[in-house]
């Protein structure tokens, strides 16, 4: 496994900055995210990182299938087009929340019907593969911590994600192993162990204590909070596992410091606390 | 089921007032902290309880189990003597975080270990177990929401609070049904049909969103957040529990409010919420 810089944990750069820096850094992977490759450019996209010589390790993000809506599965074929062009790794799915439920905003008119939106997160996958088989892009479910489970994601645990992945094919839909979100389950384990090939992303950041107002920034450097990397890593690799190794940080501290001091104390870091 | 004040949902009742409280309001059973009881006096506490003719459908709390301590084995003896006092249906346990781990505090020395403090909760138990059978208090282990995992509660699904009672007799060891803290588990109903005569105690209470700055106050009065109660107390009952229902609400709003309207309302809430 080797390192990837996902680029939202050096917020403030563009694709072509962030391509810049991984090059400068010795890195040979980036996560990209959808919002900035439109900034950039698909196509310009494109082109800097094949020149950089990187591997896109994933595109952020698919997902919000939680309607079932003709609008979410177009903007999710849009995210795997976007996903076959960069040849990226995997096409992260976020699942989505509860509908109607807004992270950040006051409840309004919403649906407290869970399992009906668990559902529709199934369905919805069993359109999106075959698309996604086709263009030779694997779609990665990404179980979030419960915490978010009203807001942004109703799949919630490894277990249940492998649960909808095992209904489709293998090379089209597995998911993604994220520290932060996975850290504290008791099945964490043997649910990387069943993921097997289906572990499309291995994703490392620490899990902050106490964490903030703003939950969602609870994301730390390696190091600065309570999980165990060791453990998580070693299951991922017996797993099977041999792809690129994202760090994803979402953290206010981190988006202020000079984002080349962020990458170097991030390659210091997963070198001394993310090995075996 | 019948309803019950858990009295922290009031919090600034003491043990009396709780009492008074709950016959003014026409409640057959109230919840009780330690710390009050404490303050009350046990003796007493037991006779205000006697005397209003109410039943004590919970001691909160016990727990805390995740070193192993000899004075943390200690204070639950002697939170187990206070339960059989009491006659209340079973000590709740918070079992505790990653050891070192304090709510609301920086991280200083502590362990990562998550595994051994898990296993540390589970020797514990088994050395307070006959201790509790031996004086008919039935030890009611509370997953809490896995955001605590870190500093209240290694033990963070129904799955795994069951994986350590069943290690131990029926009468002796069983669970809290939290719907806080479980709403959100994709194997929740399957959990808790197997839980079957050790669910020892239903609370309910509704989960805010967005979650509040200290995320410890997330809980909210029944139809206030995202929780569909339905369907979770229909598991419960159909798994044969036939206590009390305990209201357990830690919210700055509900302890500001005049207690005696936070009852009203907690009444007319759990018939229009919270019933099948």
């Amino acid at each position: 496994m080797s390192l990837s810089l996902n680029q939202w944990t050096t917020r403030r750069w563009s694709v072509a900055e962030a391509v810049d820096g991984c090059v400068r850094h010795g890195l040979q992977a980036v996560g990209l995210w959808r919002q900035n490759v439109a900034e950039q450019g698909l196509a310009e996209s494109v082109k800097l990182v094949r020149e950089a010589g990187l591997r896109v390790s994933s595109l952020c993000r698919g997902g919000f299938l939680t309607t079932g809506s003709a609008e979410s599965l177009d903007d999710n074929r849009r995210a795997v087009d976007e996903a076959a062009e960069l040849e990226a790794a995997c096409l992260v799915l976020v699942v989505g929340g509860l509908p109607g439920v807004t992270p950040g905003e006051p409840l309004g008119s919403f649906s407290r019907d869970l399992g009906g939106a668990r559902e529709r997160v199934a369905e919805s996958l069993a359109v999106l593969a075959p698309y996604a088989g086709e263009r030779g892009v694997k779609l990665a479910i990404e179980p979030l911590h419960p915490m978010y489970c009203a807001d942004r994601a109703v799949v919630s645990t490894l277990g249940q994600a492998l649960d909808i992945a095992e209904r489709l094919p293998a090379e089209q839909v597995g998911v993604v192993v994220d520290t932060f979100h996975v850290w504290w389950d008791p099945q964490v384990f043997e649910q990387i162990a069943r993921a097997g090939e289906r572990v499309f992303s291995y994703q490392v950041c620490d899990y902050l204590h106490p964490l903030p107002a703003d939950v969602l920034l609870g994301r730390g450097m390696m190091g600065d909070g309570v999980i165990d990397f060791a453990p998580i890593t070693r299951a991922v690799l017996a797993a099977g596992y041999a792809g690129d190794v994202e760090v994803e940080i979402f953290n206010a501290d981190v988006w202020a410091a000079d984002p080349d001091e962020v990458v170097a104390t991030m390659k210091e870091r997963y070198a001394s606390v993310c090995g075996f």
